[in-house]
């Protein structure tokens, strides 16, 4: 199967309930190692999803690719985290890392306007995905986390 | 080179200045494609610095080992971001993906009594680190990021 053009960014209705979760994800991960089962099956079983990919440019496209991601990825509900970085060690690659509140948010976010736009103009860009995992997130602490 | 165990968090006092400095480079970068060139080196070439890597825990440890990593993981001045995640193809491995204001950041947490007792603590449940991967974050959106 090959890996879908995947842009989200963070919803405003769901934000506050999706930090209070993750930190409560968090919170009772950090007990002890046997508390972590609990913590994957909050809220009745719905795990939070993520991904990490590897995602190789056109020649000469990596940055044209990064600013529709990041343009494709505002306001999108359920996505706790997404986050574009380059590679140093390889000009055309971005690594994209994701959370999610559950799979059926980030699989919702798919049929988004915006994120169709983005995956309509950043097609063009792409020559192949590298590497994709899907992950459980478990805990952690966020980027540009305000307060506890 | 052995990559190290590495648990980082948020440091409370730069924490602020870190978002602003998050989001100033992702507004940059979501105008075109080629301001993220300018991005990438805002604050007179302190780029961001970012990690992801696969550890594989000692056989039936990786619960234990993510406690030991989430318990590291809290008040480390210059981490952005630090999740802890499963691999529902791997019941051994545990997925980190850390963002740190800058590699000089990263470097210092090492130092830190808590991350140093969570490397003692965390060594001897770890079999193997089987990916470990340095990337320049761009641009994103955070987990739990209340605001914009």
């Amino acid at each position: 199967m090959e890996p879908e053009l995947d842009p989200p960014g963070l919803g405003r209705a769901p934000r506050l309930v999706s930090r209070r979760r993750f930190l409560a994800c968090a919170g009772a991960a950090s007990f002890a190692g046997r508390e972590i089962a609990s913590a994957l099956t909050l809220d009745h079983g719905d795990k939070m999803y993520g991904l990490i990919g590897k995602i190789t440019a056109v020649e000469g496209q990596r940055d044209a690719l990064a600013a529709i991601l990041l343009e494709g990825t505002v306001d999108m509900p359920g996505c706790l985290g997404y986050v574009v970085a380059t590679d140093p060690s390889d000009p055309n690659a971005l690594w994209i890392t994701e959370v999610w509140e559950d799979q059926a948010s980030h699989q919702a976010s798919l049929e988004l306007p915006s994120v169709q736009e983005a995956i309509a103009k950043g097609r063009p860009l792409i020559a192949g995905f590298d590497q994709r995992v899907e992950t459980t997130p478990i805990g952690g602490h966020g980027l540009g986390l305000a307060s506890k």
